[in-house]
């Protein structure tokens, strides 16, 4: 006999563009929102009765309605706010789950000022959160952001790894270092000043990418997360993903040319894939 | 004290192009693969020691070198092939992961029949598998598709739902259905008829999905995943995507015009989403 | 002292589902549409004076409203008749331009028959058209297709090419040749039967790809277009597109195998770019 | 009988990464060039004869081989090079065409100053370049840039537009102006301080768009198209692309809220296209 296993039903790609009004200056936010509830839904997949069933198009509704209520001014808080409205007025839910993508937008530079109301979107990094509210629990904040297209051209080795009878690759002592970074990263609590730990959490990731005397993708990930985790102590655990994009160094021998680590070939296929979780020992 | 949690590395977009040739007639298999190990690497992590780090560039030259030897004709024998190589031989790794997306090419039609060396790609669904190897153990083998593009326009209502004071979706008694499914089904064991198998299952999606009479998409995406698991007993779950990809409706009343379900606006975004797991009651 | 050129201004991914309902038997179409409109628009431009601008919202509401009224079956009546709409409406317009990409449905194999209203949807070719109509003038129309991904794994050779000291190059008897190949083709006259010509000159194109012994993709290019001028009386000329998406053989002698062209890598970037107009001579 | 008419043949996606090394201290360069050749290729097209065919092979390794050598420190320069490497080497060739893309990097913040050998990928915007060298004639440069993403929240109005039976658009005398620009201006000569005069234009366009009292995009892009003539002699012509990317305005009424322009909907499609070249009057 089937039985329904896990199950989940929501709206993606909930569009939201805040354009918040401080007199003449103005600050723009633009978030993709993402609703996904849990519960009891069997009768509506088993027999298609609908009753418990509250319609995607009215999610979408309620990310409009409560992003004009709402004082949300981080995707955290705003994320926060969804899921605590859906726990609390639709009581056949048991878990509502919300996940935002900001792109950012800064003030243009015109005449020697920042412009007041008009934006330019800087890229291509993206910032994410999820907020997690299971019934009769307290939120779950896991930050972080994705698209984080980083490189360094020194400090960057890779030697002395296994090598067996279908290896080619020789020891690089000196090679290029490109990654596109993925981060999420879990706080102990909620109700955090998000802004102030997400910008600590971004900026010590990138000083020791920049910083750091690389022997492997995965040692470099290694400190990096171990950095945040010991600059941010709200936060308990830090998973990054940061795929190899290989800089392949183009021969050029063939043309009675040296390469001495000059011109390269930026590739997105195939490449690398390191990922890892650190947290703190209990 | 910062730990190391799960981690794990590999290659990905592996592409392979694999030329069959029986006399004058030839097939064509396109294969993108992706491979996972894991196992004890906290010394590369913490140490940058890369001496149990099998190169992500030597992952892919044994992709190559086995679809060289091995007789595979189906992607659920290529990546059960690969993660069997990678168990084998490497000692240090505890399991081994390898997923694979096949894009399809058939004969073209040319004067009347197939021509045996001309091919066109089909699409945009793509067929997919991962197969996993913990050590000692049997591997894995999942199969799936992506991107199959389904649209019901009759036998399709969705009513009786929840409303609550931001619900502005009226009842909808005869609407358009349209999906991009996403499928993985598990096998029982290894070994099995892949290719027979992933044929009876796609047809009995495409079946259900076609004939039934929709209450919602969780009730028609249910029924089609029962079909699958009685259809095939040697499968043991069934996941299933079935993203609402929405038909609006265009009102033409301000020109005066009627428009019973004729003329609707397909869009991408925003967009339900609805996911289930089914399987066997034990 | 500045002046304003060429311009023009219109309206962009305007996409429609129209359903035929042919009693219980259902046909649907899915096009996305673009206008563009030339004129003197120049008080707009300088001055800001819009009153000669109808709004590209006009023209999204144009294109559902006519879809509702018109019976165009293919892509070439239809954006004929938009073209034919604004100039006949908008005396400001001098030329209108409508371009339509319409994506493929066909209906779903079920229970050993065609369903009448469940479809899933091919490709990904993509048929195209463009219809232009200058006001005084009789409408042009180009029609086409994009994404036609076709391969050959045999008689394909490129060899006795020009060889200068930066060709690494080597003669190649027999090669993969694999495309993905855009067609646009004009017809001499308005009002003609689109569907069929289409149809034969789809049929034609690949035929001779299928067929061609190749000594280079502009041969067979070259081939292919003057095929379909012969097969269709009704078009003027033919332009095709056809980028050399290489596949790669793969090099395994450093592994002890051999490889008699049967494992490639399939690569998009870089790729060769061959493209050519073919008309009639006058 | 049919002939030959336009035609070319080049390589698409050449990816180079240039590291220039300046003692302890790097910068990069990511270039995706594109070069096409024409001339009398009439024998390879219709009887497969090669030796006039140099092969897009070898355009690839002169992209890298000219990286190499030269001391281009603009994509206009690398382009120069190009089209005249080959003008002057290909005696059958009558012209040539280099376009490129370049990627942007900027040094990475670390530690209190800027990084010397870490970077991070700035965007969306892309710089643009194409070099076009006719035979016994001077290059002509054109440059530019795409995604350009720009957003005014105040200065923006539509109103007094057309009105037809068709029109629902409203007269808006506040709303959001969004769109992600591309821009092409031409050079009058080559040789000049290209990296000064693409900051100027840029500037200048950001600033006008910053601060128009905008009346339609098709004001705005004319304001901005003018200014850059005017600030930069060295340029004959500007052709700008502004789609007008919606922002619509949420109407909360249905919930009994209010929407002073706060809370908008940011939409892909449909958009709107308004695209014109300035030059100057002769």
């Amino acid at each position: 006999m089937v039985i329904l296993g896990e199950n989940q039903y929501g709206k993606s790609r909930v569009r939201v563009m805040k354009v918040e009004r401080h007199g003449d200056r103005h600050e723009v936010f633009e978030w993709n929102v993402e609703v996904w509830l849990k519960g009891d839904f069997t009768a509506c997949f088993e027999d298609g009765d609908n009753s418990r069933i509250l319609p995607t198009d009215t999610m979408k509704n309620t990310v409009y309605s409560l992003a004009r209520v709402v004082k949300a001014a981080t995707i955290e808080e705003f994320a926060t706010d969804i899921v605590t409205y859906f726990i609390t007025t639709q009581p056949q839910v048991d878990e509502a789950c919300a996940s935002i993508q900001a792109t950012l937008w800064q003030h243009i530079d015109a005449s020697g000022q920042k412009h007041p109301t008009a934006f330019m979107h800087t890229g291509p990094l993206t910032e994410t959160v999820t907020a997690t509210r299971p019934r009769g629990r307290s939120v779950l904040v896991t930050s972080g952001f994705t698209g984080m297209a980083i490189l360094k051209t020194a400090n960057s080795a890779f030697a002395g790894f296994k090598k067996d009878g279908l290896t080619t690759l020789k020891d690089m002592h000196d090679r290029l270092l490109g990654t596109v970074a993925t981060a999420k990263w879990a706080y102990v609590s909620p109700g955090l000043d998000y802004a102030t730990l997400r910008a600590r959490i971004t900026d010590v990731l990138l000083r020791v990418f920049a910083e750091h005397d690389s022997l492997s993708v995965q040692q470099t990930l290694f400190d990096m997360g171990k950095a945040a985790l010991e600059t941010a102590p709200e936060i308990t655990e830090i998973r990054l993903q940061m795929p190899n994009k290989h800089c392949n160094l183009v021969d050029l021998s063939a043309f009675g040319q040296d390469n001495p680590n000059h011109i390269f070939v930026p590739t997105d296929e195939p490449h690398g894939s390191i990922e890892a979780c650190l947290r703190r020992e209990n």
